[in-house]
């Protein structure tokens, strides 16, 4: 089983800016972190980041994974390429987020991508990653 | 440890109506495999379910819980009471949705809890509670 | 045949206070006209008033009859609870309402319930309920 | 006594196409019913139907009925027209609809006729029409 | 095979007044083209233009044409009933428009029509109109 | 020197109904009235009157008059084909109104038409259509 | 009888700038000529030119005057406290504005002050104040 | 004379927590201080705090006393059915908030109980009662 | 202690113009029983009553009080400026209304003002400005 | 003559996923189809897709094109880049989509392109493309 | 060259009040700085300050400068008649703020008067206005 | 000090097109303007223009320069990326656009930028750049 990780604008640069916000843990510590948990349950894991929408759908379009994970960031909520992308993808997808949305600003509330993936988890830092990739893996296996 | 489970109106018809909206699960599995998952890490869990915004402020006032998962079902939409109770109190809280609530009607997608808890998981029918419990006790346990 | 008529909040009032508006019956006497309709047409008739949001919910959900009539009153406006109770419930249901919600504050002219009932009946005073007890024993007996 | 049935655009057109919608009866059918409930109540009846609004503007100002009865069909949603021929005119008018609109398209959940008429009936198919009449007959009667 | 061409209000002046929007082009030129067009096809062509919502309505409701291109001119924003008729009718229906709808007024932005029929073209004159009644014979023909 | 004066719907009943908002002259008596400005300032005048959008769209499209003055009552806020034949017809024309229509319902505060005539005059009751009839035999002869 | 005449702010500046917009006539020529209409009549005239909101609001409170016309120009939009002056004053207003309002920007086609005055008259030019006292004068006669 | 003071949901927490917006002062400090001016001016004053809207709506139903006073805390935003209580209790009724709702979250600027009672007092902390007792008093006695 | 009262626009009219909304009281009536109040507690009044919102600007910038008591009537709604003069001013200031503004028209339900005060007081006629006083001299004392 | 053909994100996907949405055909079909209609009017064909917005910036400031066919598909909705890019490339454009976007969600509804472009053709499957390209070639020689 | 640099409501108290927001520099340094800038590009400078909004529409009719740099303060969002005198002033106008008025309430994101000016300045604190002033006189000199 | 001048989508277009909106100048002479601006001032100066978002979030989190000028023209009003990138670099950073974007369309009056940048400047044409380069060496060295 392989699993995409795709992170959106600007997530390079966790833990090197605005740690109030989005905590101390850099990117490199996310992705182990993920690993880990994909490892315990038996799958491979492949990473993506970039600040460019297109290549977020280009990835989407063009993975051979079975589920992908995705905090696509600023574009959650200016991107109908996205959206469209995972949509037409037919692997289930969990949209995940360090921040709890809700509790920023106005125009953070909205999500383009929540109507078109399998669940969302928000607010639990580096954890929201973690437990989506084990939800995720439970999607594929069809256990949920 | 003690976590206070809290499932709000008409949650006790799972299993037993609109199983297509919301899974074949009653909420007395539901209630097992988050007791499971509590036990596993060592924490105690009490349920509660009512019909009554009051009982579910009631309850959130009271409790000597070290944390609460709530599912406020409809009262998610419409209750600014809630919201204060949770907000009032001193403990983690995590609001999960067995469903995905941004790809059903309009007025769900919109939580008057979210801004006043730590975070989100909907979507992963039961799932969302099991992994819903592990990260609040993550959270109380300071590790995310 | 079992027909569970349900009056919200206030109307318990009816007859007592704001004549103007709701018209110089008592709820008793509006029972008892339903109660006429019913007999006539060989059905039980169950009644039911609080003024609180969640008892109502407990009684659409544990009630063993063929129909619901009710006239949710301020709870029509604000209440996805009871709108979720009905919806599970597979009964016909039937809305009622003294006066014409449309002629009077712009906040009273959207239903939370319209959209999960089988029909909506408004203006006609306590004439109202009885044509409502009617048309909903049609709905049971298949008959429309 | 005489009532004026008003039917609005396209109602001709009811039995033979969307059935699924507006049912399998036709316009006949549902005058032959309305005949029937009137001629019990001793009360005479004339049945009216165009894809014109002007025409039911028209209707309106020149009959000399003792009440209407009208399904203003798309009119419901866009005549300020039809809703000031009825306000002007000094006698009942009930306002009917085959369908429940508060579950259909968000642009029918409006109609510019409610405030002006004594009642609305929606969403018991052709019952709507022959509760309606009785309704209306009431009214005229003053007995309710 | 038979086409309906339905034009709406004030089409009447086309090549007649403003022509800085509408062009030069008479209404007998369009239907000229048009016609050529159906003939090269091998489709019969009817042609109505009408001032009167209701006619339109009417025509609609009536014809035994196996496809209608329509250009409701004003009616597009503001008819319902138009809608409803072409809704009802089991045949494939194109709305044209001379002038781009979406470079004018804000209130021309919206079109009632445009969800029901099955596809639209606006903004290229006269010849709108052709290529409208070109790929409604591939409709009918069930070419596309 | 021909004006036309356009009557829109229910305006025929003027003085019949309602009179606390219209007033309680008929329309014949403004048409008189109207009729000894235009005599006095050397103008034809031409009435119509009609409950039919089409028709007063025909009438504006047809006229050969050099001037019009139109209350179009209802259409006032409903109707874009009136507009755009007004707005078609290179002649001035001038919008009346009995009432003061922005002391009315919100739906009365938006004239469709009101961007497209010359001028607007409203609240005088029939003095509206006098000093209109007046105004715009002044834009005619193109003194002011 | 006595007229009062308020001009509201920037308009000094009449046939000094923008006279494409306003017209090439002064306001001592409006004046003049609204004092011809006004001593035909036999009424007085008193004139006031302010762009202070608070010295209109002074003069409508201050003045011995039979009625009022008034162009608040841009506080038309804006000002409730002239609003509030002419609906405390018990007599007559009439509004009146020399463009149409209706066919500039969005936010000239709200007047706050169009519910309390009598009558509004725009889009005449200087036309718009002759005939403005001419049927506020009728408006204190009585006559209309 | 007789005041029922009317605590909503809450504020029984009342300087147990959130200390920072609510101030220092617990519910039985108020009420004590509200009991000090309701002796000083002859009135008796009852006490009542429930979480459960229906229990709040059924005690404004069913109290003996000359007039409320009330902090509905979260349901002033969300409660139709305690805005149609008060409005059927034919005594008068004083809304009182600890806090300045206006400097806070956009969603506690509205009160749907705001136009039904007399008079409205917030931001004084637990002062706000305290005048609102004694202004209450005044207006059942008449003097204002 | 110095206590500044301002009365914005048109409160001058106060006692003779519409009574049924304002009351019978002058200001002059309802100067002196603040001055009555203040005297008891040991505080100078000083008046100020300006239509012109500079006035009031210059006022509250140029005042040696210890605190405001201020109606801005209409600026209440409108007014930027007298917003960003309080919330300059480091002193407590106590907004009051005569009549209860969130039972009038929609637009004066919005108070421009009312974030940057400590309180608000509508509804109670002349008392709202006598319990307005004491409450800012308690606020002045710090005793709440 | 030289047209360029655009293709906005996922277009690459046509005919691999979502078919009941956009049909069976692939992009290689479509473009086939495209070469056809444009080797018959003596006209040469440049295809491009990109997932990326820049990219379609980029491609319509370099092209030497005589026209433009696009669907920009997601980015029709979100991009004022490319529609600047239009806006500023001085030769005819045509949009193109091949499902009807007014009868899929709200948010497709509106086209940040269309007001930039010469015309709009969407609903008729491949035919949509064929379509276009004959329109944009005869806009191109001036016929229309 | 003669420049006028108008200062709005409450900007006197600059360097007085609320110092977090608006910088620490009074009103007199600002203006010398911007007499320092003047001076160099050989231009004479006229300050104004004022807190009525008819004070400046006076100024602004008045001056015979050959530019105008202005900070309307709060009149930035509420006038139109500010708006008005810059608008039929046929001289330059350049609008500065202090602070970034987009980072600040919402309610001060919108300038009326934006759109009549040259150009905006906001956010660089007394910078604004002498990189203003040199911008201005750019204009003047039509160096740019 | 080193500055990074950033250029958003189509500005590589300037001089070349549309030059009634965007002035005659090319993107070249803006850029040697603002290096000998800088040049004067001691500061090196780096240009970057792209027409992909993606690209100008990339460059703006991996410069080392000390401050940023910015005119992210399209993506002003639609890149959430682009702010979430100049919010998470710890530099000072100015907006600048060559028009008056609140003088054109309505899209373009809101900047999802503005909120997070030190300061804006709009309208100035080429001269934008040039005060916006020495504005921002002032916020570098602390100056203003």
């Amino acid at each position: 089983m392989k699993i995409l990780a795709i992170h959106g604008p600007n997530l390079d640069l966790l833990g090197k800016r605005e740690n109030d916000i989005y905590g101390e843990e850099t990117l490199e510590i996310i992705n182990e972190g993920m690993k880990a948990v994909a490892d315990e349950l038996g799958a491979e894991l492949e990473f993506y980041q970039s600040n460019h929408e297109g290549d977020l759908v280009d990835k989407i379009g063009d993975t051979d994974a079975d589920g992908i994970i995705i905090n696509p960031a600023a574009y959650t909520h200016t991107s109908v390429a996205i959206r469209d992308a995972l949509s037409a993808k037919p692997i289930p997808a969990v949209e995940v987020h360090l921040s709890n949305i809700y509790a920023r600003e106005d125009f953070r509330h909205k999500s383009l991508v929540a109507p078109v993936v399998s669940g969302q988890i928000s607010g639990f830092g580096k954890t929201s990653y973690f437990i989506g990739v084990k939800a995720l893996i439970g999607l594929i296996n069809g256990s949920e």
